[in-house]
């Protein structure tokens, strides 16, 4: 029987709903992914985040070619059952693809979205040395 | 013509992206609303947040029948240009309809929700008395 606190949630008519990610140290907001029944009911057995890839079309383990998994402290939901946020510790401080600590690197500087946070680790060491 | 930054946003097929605000002072996760272009817009232009409600239809300057605004100190786009993040101070201290910070105050506890926030303010001293 799957466990009745995945009912709870109001999936949206794809069968996900948004996820943020916060760094339990240094309150940073991470990212924004998408969980399904799936994604959640592994992130609780499991105790780290797994999400719902929306362009593969299957569930991922934060962090399975990165490295870069995160370890949930806490999962919360809204009032509206309907957003999902993960208090995470972040390994290697990277949460980004790009290498970045967080993917909310771009801030609206006026009329022009201007990037202001550090790539800490190419891309390419992430992904390719492993 | 309308600002080239809200072309820059990877907006859903229903015009939509997610919005998360964060307290700048605690660092607090408070909500996750939606934005279409008419309210990121507005936010840009106003200083204060507007989002776009989908069970209402309309453009929603937070905090109009409430009182609690948010005034906005950062608006932040992340790496897929698919979700917004804005830092804000949140008028009153409370953000969520039901009278608490923040609308997520439920944890998981084992498999079951628990609320862990106290509600701060009626909602019926929040919306009636004014």
């Amino acid at each position: 029987m799957p466990p009745s606190f995945l009912d709870a949630v109001r999936w949206n008519a794809e069968g996900l709903v948004p996820a943020v990610a916060q760094d339990a140290a240094t309150g940073r907001v991470l990212t924004l992914a998408w969980m399904n029944r799936e994604a959640l009911a592994a992130t609780q057995a499991s105790g780290v985040a797994h999400y719902w890839s929306r362009s593969r079309k299957a569930l991922w383990r934060k962090g399975e070619s990165s490295g870069h998994t995160q370890t949930v402290r806490e999962i919360r939901l809204d009032c509206d059952d309907d957003a999902i946020l993960l208090v995470v510790e972040q390994a290697g401080g990277i949460a980004c693809h790009t290498g970045r600590e967080r993917c909310f690197y771009k801030r609206l500087d006026g009329l022009a979205w201007r990037e202001t946070d550090p790539v800490l680790k190419d891309p390419k060491d992430i992904y390719d040395n492993r």
